[in-house]
């Protein structure tokens, strides 16, 4: 008889934010059955990925077990959750589970890559099941910062798994149900957890979370309170806010006017799946520019400062007719995630100079976060009472922190970074396997391995910039010419005030008139030669060693 | 009877953090006398310079004027304030004037220039004066986080300036005077003050600053609770802070070695021109591996992640024969920037993955500010009394700020962003010109300017790739053998499962053969027809638009 063992495999978002991908699997081991419960992208930055458009989780690990992969289940419309869905689904081809919003949001993507639509199925909240192989599914609302998020109770016949998903405790969301603690006694009464794989995001935030509820009456105050137009910030995706902020908008009297696509998107796929009600009635930026100033409120994309986001285009001057200007207020209803400063102070300082007055977070006054902190997840630990704890959603130092403080509580907990499948079968998570895991980059329509090289050039390039030498070589390995040098991203002129080209070539063409025979047959010797030359006159010239491309033609009589 | 001005000019550090450079003047008008206070740089990063080594102000504005430059003052040795002296001097030539411990780093780094040392001239702190021109120039000591920091009394014949560089208000700040509101006082008793431009770092800050001396029993706590080896980082210029851990560590029986090269170098400095006295013994990275772990302390470089920094060096493994192991602890006795944060979490998950357990500054605990907070700013407003005041060391969003509190408090005031000059002899500051104004870049041993489409071209290089195509015409403008493409940076199979490059050799092929006599004739033309095929294609096959590099070689019969 072959033991059937319960094993959690984190594919991506275990050891980092975003790009969350987890495996849950029942079997005898190695035929496990399969579950996939979410499919996240990560975003790129200058400093490491250059030019590419979305980090998506390597999946490859599933590519010879589709045969035991029976669904995948997506918690909320988080990018961070759905955003590789689209992308990464022709690898996977398998059902799609989720509620109605996250399924709206999802069929849209669908339809935009041409991808079957039908693949993804709305799925009632508990105690609707979703019963797949051994595993029988259900979604548990739990508040966040988006409509419909979910935790998951995962049962197996080895026991049952609360999937946390992203969550806070928030008993007066505003959109969506409040959380009560007797929903989940209830999920504990009716079986004991053998495993929570929990939220991590603010394990280092020691103070209890706040309401989204409590901003309510400061953002009404703070409104009415501005003269000009006030135009304010949040994520698109953060329904309930956006709900707030109209509410105080149109409490002051102003009337409603949304910019950014993303965040129009939401609102009408939050209202298209009956989560959203009651939302003021919004005018069009045309209509918008014959409301007097003093009258007018614009909700408005780009909270961490995105270059292409309605934000930062006012923030650069007109966009759709309509500018801001001095007595004007532009509030962040937002916290700047680490990373994104720069570009949120860019913007901040654009406003500035206009004479905008810019008002932030203030400390939790405009803005809470939908990440459950560190007594919050402490009273989860304890409403829950699983038999193991397994951060995920978090950085390597938010999992350490968070398996400290499940180990004071006296529950088993491991770090189990990306890659690290845990057999959940006994009392104690227990290493099984480390699995190769990656990133893939989104590079316009192409996708790359994260260690393929392309990412690293570009870097560089930009580092060092490039010199590109073209030399012609005649029959008898002769160079018809002069090199031909080419500088990009390189200070023209070098230290004897002579332009760098003119110095690289005279060089080139004295050290490759010396070469030998042999050297001059052989084009990567040559190459490496002209490189060498390259390099060195480079550092003496500007004190920087360039890339360099060297491209050899030889001529062939005919 | 020409009347003579007193103006106000800052080249760089308004309108941003860092780069500080500003000039005063007085005379007539347009033949005023000037001094420069500082000459700072700023930081590079991948996002806007890539590749480039620092940013220094471009002080071309004073070119022309350098018969009227009577001498340039550094008011504390932060990278910020003297960073740009020795790339920039060379364009100036003025005697520098500055206290001790500046004058002793700054002589440090005119030596590794090969600038003459003997032009940095140390000033005692007032009544000590320096008589230039009109003015009458004092230091006066203020604390900071580095040693003998020193605000500006500048005195000319229209009235008294208070210049106040870098600053807290700290009456205990282990290193140096403390703060003593007399000697205020007494400045502004002597002469009222015009004109005050002040420090606005600090300003959205709403709690009154913590003294140096508030860490010394938390520390000393912390270290003494630890089993394994304890490492901590802070700015390197810090040496009040140094001295804190190293006794707080000694205290906790504990040796101290200290790693990181710009470390080494302020504490000899500071002992050189005796600030600091009674520092702890240090022990050398080969003694320190036969302390105990437990009886051990490093201070190391890198509270920024900075690469190539001691910390980042122990985040990756042995360091000088030293290894960080699970049970130590690794402090950040520090602040991170923002734009650092990806660097320090870097570090800091690193350190997680080895069992080490970090610890941050944990809201103030292990580290104060080195600025003052909006009280401690308004404070000062009220002890000086200044005419007027000018905001400087800030970004828009902090100059506008402090304009606001200054002007509450009935404080004459404007925002002077670079190359602003203000004429302050009035009884308010008024605009007097706009002086162009901007960034150079030194890369490698070249100076660029920062629009000089350099770094424009990296970055394009970066975010997108690049195609080298290299075609050979023969005297007649027929192709000898196809275009010949070199990509970097580049997916290398596009969506047919085919080389990129294979594509764009056949397409470009094609296409070339179809062009008619009069573009193949001419290289702009051509190239421009070479351009649009490649950017076409790659669009079609990976989804983005390269940059493209088109060698045209054209050979001739001899």
């Amino acid at each position: 008889m072959s033991a059937n063992r319960l094993i959690y495999l984190p594919l991506g978002g275990a050891g980092e934010i975003g790009m969350n991908s987890y495996v849950y699997g029942y079997g005898p081991k190695g035929k496990e059955r399969l579950i996939l419960v979410d499919l996240g992208v990560a975003f790129p930055d200058m400093d490491t990925s250059p030019g590419v458009d979305l980090i998506l989780p390597d999946v490859s690990w599933l590519h010879d077990k589709l045969d035991r992969l029976d669904a995948i289940f997506i918690t909320h419309a988080h990018e961070d959750h759905i955003g590789a869905l689209a992308p990464l689904w022709p690898q996977l081809e398998k059902k799609v589970y989720a509620r109605r919003f996250t399924a709206t949001i999802g069929r849209l993507k669908f339809e935009e890559a041409g991808l079957p639509v039908d693949q993804i199925v709305t799925v009632d909240p508990r105690p609707a099941t979703v019963e797949v192989g051994p595993f029988k599914v259900q979604f548990v609302p739990v508040s966040h910062s988006i409509p419909e998020s979910s935790a998951l109770v995962i049962d197996t016949p080895a026991g049952r798994i609360f999937h946390s998903a992203d969550f806070k405790i928030d008993a007066t969301p505003v959109v969506g149900e409040g959380w009560d603690d007797a929903r989940f006694a209830e999920i504990v009464k009716e079986r004991p957890v053998k495993a929570m794989t929990c939220d991590s995001t603010n394990v280092f935030s020691t103070h209890e979370g706040r309401s989204e509820a409590t901003l309510a009456e400061p953002l009404a105050e703070l409104i009415r309170s501005r003269s000009g137009m006030v135009v304010a910030t949040t994520f698109g995706s953060n329904v309930a806010r956006l709900k707030t902020l109209a509410e105080a908008g149109r409490a002051a009297d102003r009337t409603i006017c949304v910019l950014g696509r993303s965040m129009k998107r939401m609102l009408s796929a939050a209202e298209e799946a009956a989560v959203l009600s009651g939302f003021p009635k919004t005018v069009t930026p045309e209509e918008a520019l014959d409301v007097p100033r003093r009258n007018l409120m614009l909700l408005v994309t780009g909270s961490q400062g995105e270059r292409r986001a309605a934000s930062a285009q006012l923030s650069r001057g007109k966009y759709l007719g309509i500018e801001m200007k001095e007595g004007d207020t532009f509030l962040f209803s937002s916290k700047t995630i680490p990373g994104n400063e720069k570009d949120v102070f860019r913007v901040w300082n654009a406003f500035s100079e206009m004479g905008v007055q810019v008002i932030d977070d203030q400390g939790g006054k405009y803005h809470v976060s939908g990440h459950a902190n560190r007594p919050d997840l402490e009273h989860v630990h304890r409403l829950i009472l699983p038999d193991m704890l397994i951060p995920m959603h978090g950085e390597h130092r938010h999992l350490t922190e968070h398996v400290r403080i499940a180990t004071e509580a006296g529950i088993a907990a491991a770090v189990a970074p990306n890659g690290t499948m845990l057999d959940l079968s006994g009392d104690v998570p227990e290493v099984a396997e480390y699995v190769e895991t990656g990133r893939l980059y989104l590079d316009g329509t192409a996708i790359i391995g994260a260690l393929d090289g392309v990412v690293r050039d570009r870097i560089r390039m930009a580092l060092n910039g490039v010199v590109t030498v073209t030399v012609i070589l005649d029959e008898s390995d002769t160079p018809m010419g002069e090199p031909w040098v080419e500088l990009m991203g390189l200070p023209p002129v070098g230290r004897g005030e002579r332009p760098l080209s003119d110095t690289l070539e005279a060089d080139l063409d004295e050290v490759i008139g010396r070469l030998g025979r042999k050297v001059m047959k052989d084009d990567d010797k040559l190459e490496e030669e002209i490189r060498k030359v390259v390099r060195q006159v480079a550092m003496e010239e500007i004190g920087k060693k360039p890339e360099v491309t060297v491209v050899i033609s030889r001529l062939v009589a005919e």
